[in-house]
């Protein structure tokens, strides 16, 4: 793998950064607000950013780079597509149990619902995140979708995976601008006081964590290989070619095409194909 | 070009929705909030916005995508690079006017400036955004950076656009949810009055703009094609693989080898290299 170390420095700084969050989060729940309950009051609500940075930020943006850790290449495509939905799908229940946290605490405390625009993009971001957790399990685990449709909408799958995960982060920066300004009343959010600092500061970490998983995301060269490579043999070459693991539009186009063959070839020649 | 009628639809839907954005702004400005001003009052406040989604949003979804444009690939790549700096800087001459505008409003209200995590992401977004122009101006228009050097940079230069880009999204979101909690009194935003269901509009078409930019700026298929690709001469297509306006990594690490010289060889026999 090209680059191994600088993909594994990063890949550290990622997860350590994602349980940093994970810590923020807990400090701001515990320390600067009243802790976790289930009755209706604060502690109630206090579940939801919990849940949303645990579910929706950390597993998430471990789910999306699930593919890229090199150690799983040994392990078969279908076992890692298993896990890479296993983690959507506690994503998905986190950020369920998130939103009902949210939702009984507003109505306990007769607070409208929906009418905030991070409620608007958020509630959006979870129904689309639902919906390609759905849509993505039926069309890639299930065997029984032709793999040119597979591969005709990876780009789509991929493009829409990072979308919602950072829908997801600026929808967060919403929810804490939010919850900072309505429950900092003396001293304001506005004089900065210590979990002024230290909430704003979860958010700038955040976007860090974000923007290390699309680098991490979007780099050709840490690509998990196709399966079916075998490099004394041109087909198999295009069955790696052809398989619907590879998810650049530009693999999928060149679909069992006699250009994707000749251009395997060369490059497992230069014993390059493991880099795409 | 591959897919041309797809990307002119997208394209219009793009110029036209950052449009309608510009028009949402004036109608929230003049219709809901007290019009333009430069008297330290709200009217100087409601420029923030305007130059905000004009210059940050609309000139810069429009920066990042102009290479995209197939009637411009008969320019000269020196051309277009200026035409891209161009927007970068008119962008940024906008946004700078517009924090004059919200500083100076925060100073004659005396509202403290720099607390929100809105103006901590937004501060740091500007500040990135500026250094990433003039980084950009340094090693890609003055002709002084050995070509390797500028191929190196490019997957970081594409990465940092994007990324800031999305920031830039994060950041409107957060100043809308900010300005409407803060101006929505009486009746207050949580009961969803008229402007505030007009301005969480505006949040999510700024969205889906985001998201067309992001569609159209990441599709493989319909980059420029690089200059001096020659189809009858391989060195052209060398050339054309070596130059730094190709902005994957791939072809980054491709650069001068024999593997790429072969792989484009190929793509030009079958006449695919223009979708690269």
């Amino acid at each position: 793998m090209e680059g191994y170390k600088t993909f594994l420095i990063l890949l550290v700084s990622s997860l350590l950064l994602g349980l940093i969050l994970i810590t923020f989060a807990f400090v701001w729940i515990f320390v600067y607000a009243e802790g976790l309950g289930w009755d209706g009051s604060n502690p109630e609500f206090n579940w939801h950013p919990l849940l949303m940075i645990t579910g929706f930020i950390f597993i998430e943006g471990i789910a999306i780079i699930v593919y890229r850790l090199p150690w799983t290449w040994k392990c078969s495509k279908q076992f890692m597509k298993f896990i890479h939905a296993s983690l959507h799908l506690i994503a998905l229940v986190l950020v369920a149990v998130a939103l009902v946290a949210v939702f009984e605490y507003h109505d306990a405390k007769t607070i409208p619902n929906m009418y905030s625009l991070h409620s608007w993009v958020g509630l959006t971001v979870v129904i689309l995140f639902a919906l390609q957790v759905v849509v993505s399990m039926i069309v890639y685990l299930i065997p029984i979708t032709p793999i040119s449709i597979r591969a005709a909408l990876m780009p789509v799958h991929v493009y829409s995976g990072l979308l919602l995960f950072g829908g997801v982060i600026a929808t967060a920066l919403m929810g804490i601008t939010e919850k900072l300004i309505f429950s900092l009343k003396s001293p304001s959010y506005s004089s900065l006081p210590p979990p002024a600092i230290f909430v704003n500061t979860l958010g700038l970490l955040i976007v860090v964590f974000g923007g290390l998983v699309f680098w991490i995301a979007t780099r050709p060269a840490w690509k998990r290989p196709p399966e079916g490579i075998n490099k004394s043999s041109p087909e198999g070459a295009e069955v790696g070619a052809a398989s619907e693991y590879s998810n650049t539009e530009k693999s999928d186009m060149e679909l069992n095409s006699e250009t994707a063959r000749k251009r395997n070839l060369n490059l497992d020649e230069a014993g390059q194909r493991s880099t795409m």
